[in-house]
């Protein structure tokens, strides 16, 4: 199987089996879960420590939030609006011990039992930088602060595809600011996070993108987020040579989350946002798909910039 | 307020009020879900290689799963009739773009809004080992597997103590083999684990413990766990000088998982399992209350053990 010469064309279904074969990825019989094996975790660590090193002379705030979201503060966002088929909202049983046996009754006989649930205080984190966004609330010092945050993040959209994965790590630096250091942000990152990652020999391309809006007032609202060039994508082929996939993106949210949590510039004004987001596992695999399955063969270039 | 001295009497509100003062956790406004900061976390690093260090003599496989399991194989263990109370099931939204606008009206009203979302293929994991069993179907070879697994794990048990967290990392060895080779597996990291603990200042303690199964039924379960000396629990005070915590655990399951997941030792018998699991966040906590909340004032000793 040609697989690990970024030439050799390939499907997803062919860049699926090798990752699995390889053993790189550990199928847990849901589309989209995997299991990692330790040397693609060992690939995400060090391109970690590279983008902690390329991050660092902002100073920014370290902050790392578990993958779940107070139910409160996601009802404060407007994503059940706009993203309802890719939430995760968790459920628990808090019923009486007479029931129980009830329910892994229905369970085992395969009738409906999560009815029997109720929904918790959390959903699950559908963005690294959305939980910051609570904790911010008030007003912001003069300089703004810039966050630097990972977490696994939820996107019920199951798939064939390694590269859309429903579970999955975001690593961001965030802004909060005016709407000139939020752009300024957005933009220098998105220079910085270009050069960052055809330093890795991955030729990544900037695309004008948009979210995956729900519907068809979502198409309306991907065409005006395109039409404000809000959203950029740097994108290649990872697990199909056809179809380019994003591997990390720059958004300007203008005042969005600013007003939703009441944050505030320290002249009063409603504060701006604007992060990258470099996608984790999609960038293992691009590197894996584009070098090879080990490591201990890619360009010594490459093996240099991620001290491996 | 007398924390950082491991002789000064606290309870659970003290330690949570200094906690989140120094910064170390970040609130979410729900009780058991905490941002953590890049100090707490640089903690959990180090943590984590002194472990991996420890273990590295036994050869284990990594495997890293997230924190989503498949809902079919949670379906194949008891958890439901145990530790339903516990449990994470995650749901999302699969009608149709019409009915979006009255999910998100409702929501926004505070009516029910959740009844009206479907199960999804997956719930929380509630251990770092589930993940692992459902790959591990089959025949194992002549000496058994050992596996270095983390996690992060669910348990729904809201709590003002930042020591019983709802979402919080696992870092686990697990080993599948024979009776015997479990058995020592355990034996052998109850000794090793309280070492490596102690080394650090952490004076636990083991004892002999039961998992906290749901309801009337769980007591009994709970008793016959204890009288067969299945699980130990090391412990300190950590949140409170009254009542010690559990930071790691070293657990015989039988052939419980064995069973569940159609797991062999090669001579045809059904496998037996066995781990130790290290609470990270618990491990940090009794590190920050007992030695302060400045890593580079650490003693010494501690810090030369956990590179610091």
């Amino acid at each position: 199987m040609p697989v690990g010469h970024e030439t050799a064309p390939r499907t997803v279904d062919e860049s699926r089996t090798a990752l699995v074969d390889a053993g790189l990825l550990i199928p847990s019989g849901v589309a989209g879960v995997y299991g990692f094996s330790g040397t693609f975790e060992g690939v995400i660590e060090q391109f970690e420590r590279y983008v902690t090193r390329m991050g660092a002379p902002l100073g920014p705030e370290v902050m790392r939030f578990p993958a779940l979201f107070n139910r409160e503060s996601y009802l404060r966002t407007d994503h059940i609006a706009c993203f309802p088929n890719l939430m995760g909202s968790v459920h628990s049983y808090d019923g009486p011990g007479r029931d129980v046996p009830d329910l892994a009754r229905r369970a085992a006989a395969g009738e409906d039992w999560t009815s029997g649930l109720s929904p918790t205080a959390v959903m699950l984190t559908p963005a690294a930088c959305y939980p910051l966004y609570p904790t911010a609330t008030g007003t912001l010092p003069p300089r703004g602060r810039t966050v630097d945050l990972r977490s696994f993040v939820f996107r019920h959209e199951p798939s064939p595809d390694p590269a859309r994965m429903q579970i999955f790590r975001q690593r961001e630096f965030v802004r909060l600011g005016t709407p000139e250091q939020a752009r300024a942000h957005r933009d220098s990152w998105l220079e910085r996070g270009t050069g960052m990652l055809r330093r890795l020999g991955l030729d990544v391309e900037a695309v004008v993108a948009n979210d995956p809006f729900f519907g068809d007032a979502g198409r309306v609202m991907g065409a005006s987020q395109r039409e404000q060039t809000l959203k950029f994508e740097l994108v290649l082929p990872v697990t199909s040579s056809d179809k380019p996939t994003a591997i990390s993106s720059c958004n300007y949210h203008l005042d969005h989350f600013g007003g939703a949590f009441g944050i505030r510039t320290a002249d009063g004004e409603v504060a701006h946002t604007a992060c990258i987001g470099f996608g984790l596992e999609r960038i293992a695999l691009a590197l894996f798909l584009t070098h090879g399955f080990r490591p201990a063969a890619w360009p010594a270039a490459v093996r240099e910039v991620l001290e491996l």
